[in-house]
């Protein structure tokens, strides 16, 4: 087992920071050595309060340095691709964001590229790491609930990012919807056959202009005989609202809790607790247990529980869902 | 204020015969007076047991009775077009189950004829008389969400009704979803004005013969901007789950839940609370208080919350859904 | 088995009216036939509502009447001793409100006057026919948590009677803690051995003069080894708030929820649901349950499940409190 | 601020065990240098594992290391007196585990040594840093349930130690209900004027030789007028379960859920969640918190929010209870 594995992050936005303060402070044999955003200071800024080595002032200054193991990347989506083939190629390990790339081909390069240089590569669906998800798919693998045949999924957020966000996001189903589609595979250990999507905007009109809707549901059949329903919504202003079932032949399970701190205040006008309002509060241990996960396969030279392949595939679905959203029509994946 | 309405229970399969324990025994302002079903010992037995004076044999006895005010109509669908429109023709006042006729012409038939002799009609939707549901209209029409933006329902059946059912049930959608169909445009106050379904056969292989399946979902859009989303499932076989949801702009709401008694157990396999099992225990209560608003507005003169008309657009929004399930296109609702 | 039971009912108090309404509307096979109570409009007023026959002006017309069978009191603690006597005396069968008497002397003779005429006695301990309790005990009964081995209540009024009805009240654990003193015994199927009683006065000032608190708690042990702690307060502004459990040797179980209606609504502020206001809305089954049963025992000759001996053990382990409350110093009750 | 605390562990049981590997892996400005245990192979084994520069084999060793700044002290209570004695005059900065110490003159012994030294302490009432609580007490600070009057406790264990520490352990309210006496302080912000304490043994009559009990109940006053309820229990085989509320005059509040994770598995038997088995799942965070607040602390120089003085004022409340239960008296403290 390797001691210590020194690893970079690129991109310090919201995720970027968070993975890059978790692998300075919180996991142990990671060593956070550098990191890397395109706006300089920012970069110098975080490595002074996390009290790293060095901060990069561009990627080849991280690919090319021979001290570091892994990279982290957490840069837009559009340059995904790229990061991943200069990772490979330079023999760095690598931890992506979802969505793995923007679109199928880039996908397939990315996949080839990793193959080739022989690295390791983990994708950021971090409900797999989420101790309700976690406990989930191993009572479905225990039998608990029989064979499982249906899924439902809700996820549901605050509000709406910002306009220039939502432009970029490659609508709802990518942006939202691809973690319950990764999940539903995850848990009913199947592959889908067919996407129906539906979908309105509810609230934010401004989404007209980018073709993207804040209320969606996609019907998803799975080559095992399942099928799943999957919500995402941006109208949940009440808080951060991510639920799941599993309906099986032998019994049934609900996955997550609108539930913040054990508390509940009780006054005339009812019993009221309070409700995780975002996703730091609802996935932070989920966070810290993928960066965990990915730095320790490093050091036990082990494959990923999630990797490329099913970045791409979850890829696919959202492709898909946008697709059938946009004709109307089911869209039927290749087997 | 009528001091008496005198009813007669048409069908005593397991609806009627709940509606004439009602009459007999628990609805204040009514008296029971007729029973009849096509099994004649049937209607004998129930006379007996609950004490009515006379058990009817041919529906002619009941209609042609002057000391009849009001018929209770259990009977099969097919039936229920011919029913009405005798009772209406002979001046008794209606009570009928869901779904109110077979097809929309029967249903434009028989709403004229309820008009033309100037009878009162409810038909059966009990949900809207649970305390819940009643509850949550009540809580969205005083504003406490804000504008109702959004309805998702769940409604799931303990098993499959046997095969002779389901042949005749005109499929999941008219038989099941028929009811968060018409609860929907209740919370939200709106109409539905296109239905996107559906479904596969997850558990019941003898359903593909009939075309029909064991878990369905329909996505509706609503006059006011609003949408739905509505699962209808006979593979809840750990009870009888009925909850819905309805997203606002200024609070959500939650209705429903599984639990049956308030006792829970725990042993060191877990926290156990029972489950509700099957609907008589979900909705009795609901059951009892549709008939009493019933006889209530008959003593009162006074017009259903719920009637003929409300039976037939449920009754369309189910016959499109079905349509919808079977040409795989949405369906678009006459204005 | 008898048609009918004819049955009257003595004070008209809030309790009094409800059973009156109960027998009047809802009780199969019973014809509540005369109201009572000293203020004379009264029970000519409920009489009228409730569609009776009669309203009687003074006990000895209601004992009197041959066409009478059973008596509901309802009349203040300080009468119950003989009302009890004279109805059982003229062969009235009683349904009595809890406390069965003031006093232990009182109680024996209520017992004995009750064998001597051979009368059916039922004590209005409806916990034990509410929903709940009733399947706590069938579980318990049925060994799901093994030997029964500790009981924890928990009453909450949500406020205070007026003064005047503290004055007789005969303080809070005779007020209250009864109660949960004949549940404890109903669950845990075991006799009371000693009682150690503690309270304060935490909002109510004015009980200081009656020499009662709006705080208590009792400590009880059981001649099966079990013990207990039974917890009264007057201090709930929240609601009402009635909760029991029991720890088993082989597991355990909790009664009851705070929970009213099924609805949950979510907001910035939170997820709330409402709490039972008061104990109408947690009780009015149970109270039309315990006068079925009532009823029915009298139908068919049957021996009520709670009788006067059960009322007149509650009464001693209240009256026990009280003194220990007084006192500082365990009782304990005699074998 | 100072850039690492620089600590050492004495004791390496499981909670001593716990706290090494806090600092050594997740605490933030902390550098375990050192460790120690009776068992010579302990304390080198532990080292080893958690990549710590030395294992002493005796307290004086640690004690004159001037490299060390702070220590842990979780060994037997009995020495806990001895060891903030050393601890204090080498000027190490202390973290204990409750009790303090054994008895009352130990504490004031304690308290005077850590003056005069001028060192920091800070007690592990681990409770006040579990989010659960915390948050709890913030709202009530906030004012969200008005004045806080009425305290109700439950901690139960799921089984009882083995003898040998049952012999050791001060009695059931000097090892358990301490933690409750420490919070009821806390949330009622008060300090407590009389206990009354009950008890039995239900379940492990083994107990009866050491005088101790496995059930117990506290009811406790407050200077402030208001009042608690505290029950500690060995018999809740089926899980940890640590419970409060807090009745205030405008809210009340109820704190912790029996929930571990949030998963709910549905079968016929009814919906299930799990329990939090023991301690160390329910109280993880609260560990780790504690030990940051204590390293933070020193980092910062400031005082810890829970303190040397609170480790005797609880120790007083816990013999005192432990007096009442002896002599069944109620017992007052000094003001």
């Amino acid at each position: 087992m390797k001691e210590q594995i020194r690893c970079a992050v690129l991109g310090l936005g919201r995720l970027g920071y968070w993975h890059a303060e978790n692998l300075a402070t919180k996991v142990k044999g990671a060593k956070l050595v550098s990191v890397l955003d395109p706006f300089e200071n920012r970069a110098e800024t975080v490595a002074r309060e996390l009290g790293i080595e060095k901060s990069a002032k561009h990627h080849q200054e991280v690919f090319e340095d021979p001290a570091i193991d892994a990279v982290i990347i957490a840069t837009p989506t559009s340059t995904h691709a790229d990061m991943i083939e200069q990772a490979a190629k330079h023999g760095k390990h690598i931890f992506i964001e979802k969505p793995l790339t923007h679109d199928l081909e880039e996908a397939d390069r990315a996949i080839r590229v990793i193959k080739e240089n022989n690295v390791v590569c983990q994708v950021g669906f971090m409900r797999r790491f989420d101790s309700a998800y976690r406990e989930a798919q191993r009572r479905i693998q225990a039998g608990d609930i029989g064979t499982p045949l249906y899924f439902k999924g809700v996820s549901r957020d605050p509000g709406s990012p910002p306009a220039a966000f939502i432009q970029n996001s490659g609508g709802i189903f990518l942006d939202m919807s691809i973690h319950d589609f990764d999940i539903a595979r995850f848990l009913l250990n199947a592959e889908v056959t067919s996407v129906s999507a539906h979908g309105n905007i509810l609230v934010h009109s401004f989404m007209e202009q980018y073709g993207d809707v804040d209320q969606a549901l996609t019907y998803v059949t799975f080559d095992s005989g399942a099928a799943a329903d999957i919500e995402a919504s941006r109208n949940a202003f009440y808080g951060y609202d991510i639920r799941g079932e599993v309906i099986g032949s032998e019994g049934s399970l609900l996955i997550g809790s609108l539930r913040y701190h054990d508390v509940q205040i009780l006054t005339k006008r009812g019993s009221t607790h309070d409700i995780v309002p975002a996703f730091p509060e609802r996935f932070k241990d989920a966070y810290l247990n993928e960066m965990n996960h990915f730095v320790d396969c490093l050091r036990k030279s082990e494959a990923p529980s999630v990797n490329e392949i099913d970045g791409k595939i979850a890829l696919e679905i959202a492709l898909s869902a946008q697709k059938s959203f946009e004709t109307g029509q089911t869209v039927r994946l290749p087997g």
